[in-house]
């Protein structure tokens, strides 16, 4: 019930995800007088859904602390619910973000060893694709969560990206060891010893991101959120000013015409939708936050973020990692003290 | 003799500029023996520009502190040091940046009720150019330095852009008043207080950079640093992925060619070079720094930006601006107890 385009999308998005997961199976979790109707005109979607009636929902507006204490039976409680007890193997949300991390982080808990759970998402590069995490869940990080960032990161890009040593990069000002909060100095500090089963590449900048020059950028939730934001608003100014180029003289615009199957393939590869679906990492379970403005395209590719999640198995895997992690870091009060 | 073009970029960029600003006159601190024969060759310049020699320089690679204790007799720290003598109007460098901030805050000193000088630069934006501070000479600020960088890009967009009454966002990572770290809540509080000089927009987010939402976006030096380098690198990003889509077909190329001469126009208009010469604000004195690697253009638009600064009367402004600011200040600490 989630999103500005909720059931309608989430449902059309349902039946495009059996196309390329005809295994899953959908808990629906909602009004079922409005999803009944969109089922029977989604037939496919129907045929691999099962529907979850209640009255009550998250609003958009609602404080992460209110929606928490209230809303028991609300859409988005009970299908983390569901994730708990095992029903679902995740969950798909276009709702408020902050609440649906607070309900998540409350139902599920964290995974042994995490501190803070993430929020993670794919940005298109020159390379292919950079994983970045954190994204807005954590405004004030200490070294601690950061490191436990990159393992989470790592473990992903391993498990659901298939590289077999991901790079990781922490953001910062400045790629010199004195350069930064206390924060990043003490997490390099950390990541930099011997024997991590993670691969430090060292402090990486902002442009870095889009340059690939990591596989996994690691960063508090406050500058993580504000340099994606920063990107995407950038990106659509680039595509703006593009645009207004085209219309300027009239050989512009004929050019256009000659270039557009080019220009339209492009568009596809940059697209939104594309990247739709960030990842809480760092839970007991997988929960998926798509765009509340996302379309049945972007929810879909949300689903699609679930599924492979949870097909690669990667909350056990990052259990794995942080185990060895934490084994690792008893090294660090010293190698701080130096 | 900072930068990796200088001292060649650095004359042939005062010869550009002495066509702009035909009343503006130079002193050249460096080696001699490389200067004199440049200026044979840019005769407007040497008519322009005096020499005052020195075998010092402040490596790219310093230490901000080292550079402070050791080089006195530095091209860098004469020149600031003629800015504070009041033999120059102001100071330009394309060398170390955190070498130039340490010796221009420990040389000139910060204004009356300034605690901290910032870094600040413009964005291309939709709806025409936004100024953002500060852009990496703080890495943690607390509200007030949020609050005294408000004020002085306020007075920026006044005296240098000419923009009556400028609208100032603090960047945050969501528009609501819970949002954020202690820092820029606090801050937010004292800047909504009735009868400030400054009119305050409330929160931006990291795309309203790019859309040009406020005239001016206030932030810490770690969040800025790293907001100003992700959209770079996102729009050198979208420059390239564009350059593969005209290169992807016969048809694509044909269409480029009728496009070339609207998209040559883009391209000076976002070209980083216009963009080139970030301003320390809050100090006894203009210092503006230029990119390291740029050439002449873009370091004689950076010379134009001390101009500018200087013609304007910028730092008698902020001084008269932070006053008023510091009257009404007194507020804050009962209203950041409410």
């Amino acid at each position: 019930m989630g999103g500005d385009h909720a059931p309608e999308m989430v449902i059309e998005a349902v039946d495009m995800a059996y196309r390329r997961f005809p295994e899953a199976r959908y808990v629906l979790f909602g009004d079922e007088a409005r999803l009944r109707p969109l089922l029977e005109r989604w037939k496919p979607a129907k045929s691999v859904s099962s529907v979850r009636h209640t009255d009550e929902v998250v609003t958009a507006e609602a404080k992460p602390s209110a929606a928490l204490r209230t809303g028991r039976q609300s859409s988005m409680r009970l299908a983390i619910e569901a994730v708990k007890d095992g029903e679902a193997d995740g969950v798909v949300s276009a709702g408020n973000t902050g609440a649906l991390m607070a309900i998540a982080k409350y139902v599920l808990k964290t995974l042994p060893g995490i501190d803070r759970p993430a929020i993670s998402s794919f940005f298109p590069t020159l390379r292919g694709e950079t994983v970045m995490l954190d994204l807005g869940a954590n405004i004030d990080c200490d070294a601690n969560n950061l490191v436990q960032f990159a393992a989470m990161g790592d473990v992903f890009a391993r498990t659901v990206l298939g590289i077999p040593r991901p790079t990781i990069g922490l953001l910062n000002v400045g790629s010199e060891d004195f350069k930064g909060n206390d924060a990043v100095k003490d997490a390099a500090q950390i990541l930099r010893q011997e024997g991590l089963p993670t691969s430090f590449h060292g402090f990486v900048e902002g442009d870095d991101i889009a340059a690939g020059t990591v596989d996994v950028v690691v960063t508090d939730g406050f500058t993580g959120n504000i340099a994606l934001k920063s990107s995407e608003g950038t990106a659509r100014l680039c595509g703006q000013f593009l645009m207004q180029a085209f219309k300027n003289s009239l050989l512009a615009r004929l050019g256009y015409v000659f270039a557009k199957p080019s220009l339209d393939k492009l568009r596809k590869r940059v697209d939104p939708r594309r990247y739709n679906g960030a990842m809480f990492l760092g839970l007991n379970g997988i929960v998926v936050k798509s765009h509340g403005g996302c379309d049945a395209l972007g929810f879909a590719n949300a689903i699609g973020v679930a599924v492979d999640m949870a097909v690669n198995g990667f909350n056990d895997r990052i259990k794995e990692e942080i185990e060895e992690l934490s084994g690792e870091r008893h090294a660090f009060p010293q190698a701080a003290a130096q």
